[in-house]
């Protein structure tokens, strides 16, 4: 028998101590047990042969012949999970009753939430929050526009907007399976900068009709964070809604990414004692991320950039070429007349950064770079090379997981990038934003407590998102793009 | 000196107790006063001359020689509230600290917010909300679009959708403007249904384009909500939107309209002891409410109609000739050639139902109707006819108003028909589950308490929305739009 593990929801609930440790594929099953003694036992022997770690084993109820019992387990993967649990149901004594899936249980329903600053309970409230009396509101903002920063939810409010193209590693699964992807940005939105996010799937694929689309909704956003749109469709949305809207428009999987490798590069720059203008630097992987990564470090002063991509090195800039054409980098890209292979672009780098695919790179390969080198193996859920297979073959190591130090995490940037836009009513995001955002994100972590195995911040760190907003804040009135000036930025 | 009262926002901040009574230019002013006899007086004394009634006057600190006061008053209009802060700044001992107005108070920051349905504290729920866990979730859609009900905020999420170009009685005022109207509107469906919506004010009035953007954004949401889109643009835009989306869309200004007025003319009708098959209606205002309206009453059964507009009686259908083509009928009003004035139309109807605008009709017009007639003077924020022009002339009144019995109210509708219409996942809003919604809003008022001050329930009766959505429901399953059935709406 099948167990629709989540098609029913039906299975016990997960509490909040299952909230940890983390697995992929935690179940919690219950089960009727016969009161009889080997019988419990005979399920956690099944478990511990499966090599299905048991977690909590609580009982529900109990009778003179009988007992019931929650017991949640990680399984491998979901077929594992089935075969455990037709298993479970052929032990004599036991009877599954139902079961559900970790995951899925948290996303019953869904995760986010609309909710009333203040409650409508009498006709009075009523006739203020909505007609006659909102109708003076209306008004004085068709009289003047920026009022609307003053008396709606545009001030803090941001749409999380994808096509579904490239969601997460997974590909292009279309607007409505991306949906849990952005309402788990919805909520680090709010939880870590306080910002009303609101997620917009979009049904179409056409670059020039997502445009048209995001500018005839932008009125009632503070700011449009595209998420999960694949290259190279994403750098024209991005640019063409950039010229158009008079708010913050910022594509995260590009800029995001760059913002938070940049903010890491400072850091093991320092750790390695070297100086950005001084070194060479491989980037794998030229899409949104790695071509948004390095427009940023070539603003931020790199001047030996080599590009990599799946046809090989094809991309080379040299005292500072590419500098002054960095808006244009995409097209300077030659994916027909490589210079070379990956190991070729490597010999005698002095850091690699990967946002490419997992376990593309060997030991020896990194060999090839200068000594004191430092890797930054950023693909997802797998690096291009193990922390294990890179420890004894570079100096400072970075990756995208949680399970190691180091982790770099989108979330450590967009959160205060945001927050510090919209705190000054900025109009945009522009590259000296960017910047501030990334000197700051480094600057949380103390020069003194700097090392090769800490150089990013925790994204739990409560510093991060007010550090980055503040810079962010200051750099947009800097650049004369910020609408509302934040007078204790002015006197620092 | 003018004194910005929705500039700064720095006035006194409005207590609980200032939601009450109702005023729409209610301000509150913070004093600084002589500590001398006569000088509050004095104060008290202008706003009595002035017609400005006093609600709060609260001490906020004093010391031997200065007294500082909250004072909040109600004035007629922003010039006259501007007038008495200039007049009480020049009164001997009185200075103004600042002043507010109450409506835009209540609108600082906007009205609406979004939050998470469980917090991310740790990395394992940042695993599973976010990625890499939620990756399982978007391929489990991927697979079966039918799981975004499941899990995903789809389930429960309304976009509540405008143009910006009927706002209110306000007319064209843009998508920005219109942002206070849409968030009351989110409030509502959030604090009467518990439904998560959220505004969307397109800056476009194409109804090709309009039509494209919310097709294109229907994917995440699981109904939608169109919103003050001026006529006749709104008809199109709802039908080719019906035609293509799988989900609910509803004008509400069309159909809630139309929901209320016939609920308030079964109980009306109840009251004078008529029924509908054998009267004669008048619809004056053939805009978007007024077409919805003439669809449903004839849908509901009745079988002479006439209808009037600014060119005069222009849509006349007798014996049910209008019945089987309602589906054209905005077609058929012949504005081009009249039948005669509105008071031709009025010569012995049973039923007036206004949707135009303010004090068109005398009480001598009434006089041409038959006896035990009912009239719904409903246009805003001015009816028709007052009641107090219209009591002596009709048996039974409503309009739009709060301070009169039968107030005609849209939250009356909306809430329970999307309510029911998301708790069955419905894929449209046919028009039995509109003649069901305003079968079960008459039946909240039993028979024995019916009377002509009172065929419409209170929009805060706790009866409404469960009873419309319910019946709603029901009617979507009965008529094959529902995807999920209630198993205890089958039994009944």
């Amino acid at each position: 028998m099948i167990w629709n593990l989540f098609g029913r929801g039906k299975g016990p609930k997960p509490s909040q101590k299952d909230f940890g440790p983390y697995s992929n594929y935690r179940l919690a099953v219950r089960l009727e047990l016969t009161q009889k003694p080997g019988v419990f036992a005979a399920v956690v022997n099944l478990l511990a042969e499966e090599g299905a770690s048991i977690g909590a084993a609580d009982i529900v109820s109990a009778t003179k012949s009988k007992v019931v019992r929650d017991i949640t387990f990680d399984a491998k993967n979901e077929e594992h999970g089935q075969k455990i649990l037709e298993q479970l149901d052929r032990v004599e004594g036991v009877k599954v009753i139902s079961a559900s899936d970790r995951i899925f249980m948290m996303h019953l329903g869904g995760k986010i939430q609309v909710s009333s600053k203040f409650q409508i309970k009498t006709r009075n409230t009523l006739s203020m929050a909505y007609t006659p009396g909102v109708g003076r509101v209306c008004q004085a903002i068709a009289g003047d526009p920026a009022l609307a920063y003053r008396f709606t939810s545009k001030s803090n409010s941001v749409a999380v907007i994808t096509d579904g193209s490239a969601v997460l590693g997974l590909g292009n699964l279309g607007p409505q399976a991306a949906l849990p992807v952005m309402e788990g940005k919805v909520m680090l939105f709010q939880q870590f900068a306080g910002i009303d996010a609101w997620p917009i799937c979009l049904d179409t694929r056409d670059p020039e009709e997502i445009i048209r689309i995001v500018s005839a909704i932008a009125p009632s956003f503070g700011g449009i964070n595209l998420e999960d749109i694949s290259a190279p469709r994403c750098f024209e949305i991005e640019r063409q809604l950039q010229n158009k809207l008079d708010i913050p428009v910022m594509h995260d999987d590009q800029h995001g990414t760059a913002v938070v490798v940049l903010a890491a590069l400072h850091n093991a720059l320092k750790v390695v004692g070297r100086r950005l203008e001084d070194i060479t630097v491989v980037v794998n992987g030229l899409g949104a991320a790695g071509t948004a990564c390095c427009q940023l470090l070539l603003a931020a002063g790199l001047q030996n950039l080599r590009g990599c991509d799946k046809q090989g090195y094809v991309l080379k800039g040299e005292g500072g070429a590419l500098f002054n054409q960095r808006d244009v980098l995409p097209s300077l890209i030659h994916y027909d007349k490589p210079m070379g292979t990956l190991r070729d672009a490597l010999q005698g780098a002095d850091v690699f950064i990967g946002l490419s695919a997992g376990n593309i790179i060997q030991p020896g390969d990194l060999d090839l770079m200068a000594p004191d080198r430092i890797v930054f193996a950023l693909a997802n859920p797998e690096p291009e090379i193990s922390p294990e297979a890179a420890h004894d073959h570079c100096r400072v190591y970075a990756s995208g997981r949680s399970d190691y130090p180091n982790q770099s995490n989108n979330l450590l940037a967009f959160p205060g990038i945001f927050r510090g836009a919209l705190d000054v009513q900025a109009s945009t995001i522009n590259e000296p934003m960017q910047l501030a955002a990334a000197g700051a994100l480094a600057d949380v972590i103390p020069p003194s407590t700097l090392s090769e195995e800490y150089i990013i911040p925790s994204v739990f760190n409560k510093q991060v998102v007010p550090a980055v907003a503040k810079a962010v804040a200051l750099a947009a009135q800097n650049t004369g793009v910020a609408r509302k000036t934040l007078q204790h930025l002015i006197t620092e």
